[in-house]
């Protein structure tokens, strides 16, 4: 924590701690597996239509209702236009409906452990923030979850585990909190789970978060969505409206939904990562590795009895980069992005040696 | 305002009253006068850059900290790179400055008339804004800007009048106000006016905010900017940190620092801008029209006698779009961007035959 305090700041940002980004290190001399970054590019469709646009008309203003990605994505989940709500990235999406649907004082609730952002949020914008805690592997316990006031917000697959739950166990929580607001992050529903976004049109406490920062390997241009009922969106509406007319800029605004037509290259890309998370997960749990479940695109591994923060150095010292979380409760395990089947083999290989070095 | 009111909804955004931007209709049907865009494209430099950045790494996160966009902005204004904050638009960056540097209660002030997103932003945040009213002539008055607690907020130029204030008036503000942090909004400072910037070592106090939108022609970019002591930048870094890592999108880093380099091509647009300013103001005080002494691309006129509003749907009627605003002591008084000499030959022409009706 830094210690330099100004007269000039407000206490909300005093004693705050922000949320700390994977490690931004040159691509060129490091295998990059700690970001959950795609490791293929974005379709060529969104490539060439970025690449075709007037650049001379950046001199005008993005269009304000970002309407044509709007269009594309209620499309493709067949809702509304009114029911999808854009931003510059889950995160800002994330941050905006805390501040729509929240008040100071507030509970928010989350299975933890969780996406370490959502505590930031909760921090920054003075709720109380209450961990549900999982079980020992790392299961939602869904009797923990009906909750009195506030709001609830789940990470589905998991934002580190990788783990899911179904559109059922959704549905439950959704029908015994109907007075509360449910969010259910999708940032990584692409990779072998089901959106429950068919369950907005039935549920007006349903707020589904996603991302073009994952499956759609658009990390770089900035775009998150939100769905749900009309009144929701219209919340989130009014806090852009109080911050930033615009928040995704045009290209971004093409480039996305021309992603998001390229249906037949997004299938492609998430069957090859989900097939490499399979078979990394096997070989990690032939030769000794905890590996959860995850429907995401990394896996969240532990070796017992070897330290997770010494194999994330060794890691390092091969120029792999993988996320270490110093947090309690998951602090003997790593992250790992899943990378190109040839970056799994390198980093299976190079793992492998550092358990083999520890054994001998 | 709208009557929809959700259960879901926080106390903040039940009553809120958002920002308006500039109407958007088909550019190629209106001359668009409405939202101070730049008539002219942005740099070749800026275009060309964008073309040819791979846009396979758009798989990638952008760079968390923009170094190369803060760089070439420390370059051109003779600061250090930490003394500059980058932001999705000089309004992403303004909101932010009201999370970094104000507490809820605390009165912010601004000479009033102003930009009204201002107003926006204090409701939202749970201060007290407090006008300071121009005098009849739309000129600040130097002995009402000491302020007790809180701050204070100034675009210089005004964004509805245009009118400017000296470097030499802005430091007796500073030094009088040692204690409040004062912002000065210079979106429009490209266009005749003297950046303060180079108060910002001297006056730990003062935060400057531009934007990238007006005398860059990058307003679909979404790229503003603040300079400041580097205790307020790193206030403005433990925000954005705990709302968005991530900002702004590769392309935009880029396309900016690129626009940026291009000193020629900046001096002759914005030449051209005042140049045809300076035409239209002439042309229109000898056809009777109050036109206050602009330092933006814009110009704010009123024709004594006759009713703006009446004016502004004859314009709309005529394919231009100027900017008319329904509030007390500006109801008078039409915002019109300035475009390209040909779109303001054709408006002057447009709203003289308007004026000629109106007599005739």
């Amino acid at each position: 924590m830094d210690l330099i305090k100004s007269k000039y700041w407000s206490n909300r940002i005093k004693d705050n701690e922000a949320y700390v980004p994977g490690e931004q290190i040159n691509e060129d001399t490091y295998i990059k597996l700690n970001a959950n970054e795609n490791p293929y590019p974005p379709s060529k469709n969104a490539q060439n239509a970025i690449q075709q646009m007037d650049k001379s008309k950046l001199r005008l203003y993005p269009d304000f209702g970002c309407h044509k990605l709007r269009t594309e994505i209620a499309k493709y989940y067949n809702i509304k236009t009114d029911e999808v709500f854009v931003g510059n990235g889950s995160d800002e999406v994330l941050a905006f409906s805390f501040l729509a649907f929240f008040n100071p004082g507030d509970y928010i609730c989350s299975p933890n452990v969780t996406y370490s952002f959502y505590i930031v949020y909760a921090s920054f914008f003075n709720l109380r923030y209450k961990p549900i805690p999982l079980d020992a592997d790392f299961n939602i316990v869904l009797n923990d979850l009906f909750i009195d006031n506030g709001g609830l917000i789940i990470a589905n697959p998991n934002a580190l585990t990788g783990k899911i739950v179904s559109i059922n166990f959704i549905e439950n929580i959704l029908k015994k909190n109907i007075n509360s607001l449910i969010i259910i992050d999708e940032a990584y529903i692409d990779f072998g789970g089901d959106s429950a976004a068919g369950l907005i049109k039935k549920y007006p406490n349903l707020l589904i978060i996603q991302t073009f920062s994952k499956s759609r390997s658009l990390a770089g241009l900035r775009i998150g969505f939100a769905l749900g009922n009309k009144d929701l969106i219209e919340g989130l509406n009014r806090v852009k409206n109080s911050i930033n007319s615009y928040t995704l800029d045009s290209i971004a605004i093409v480039g996305a939904a021309a992603a998001l037509k390229d249906k037949n290259y997004f299938k492609l890309i998430t069957n090859k990562i989900i097939d490499t998370r399979e078979k990394i997960s096997r070989k990690l749990k032939d030769l000794g590795f905890i590996v959860t479940d995850s429907k995401a695109n990394f896996i969240f591994i532990s070796y017992p009895g070897i330290n997770a923060k010494r194999i994330y150095m060794l890691l390092k010292e091969r120029k792999i980069l993988v996320r270490y979380f110093e947090v309690s409760g998951i602090d003997n395990f790593l992250r790992v992005s899943i990378g190109t089947n040839e970056q799994m083999e390198y980093f299976f290989k190079s793992i492998k040696e550092i358990i083999e070095n520890f054994k001998g």
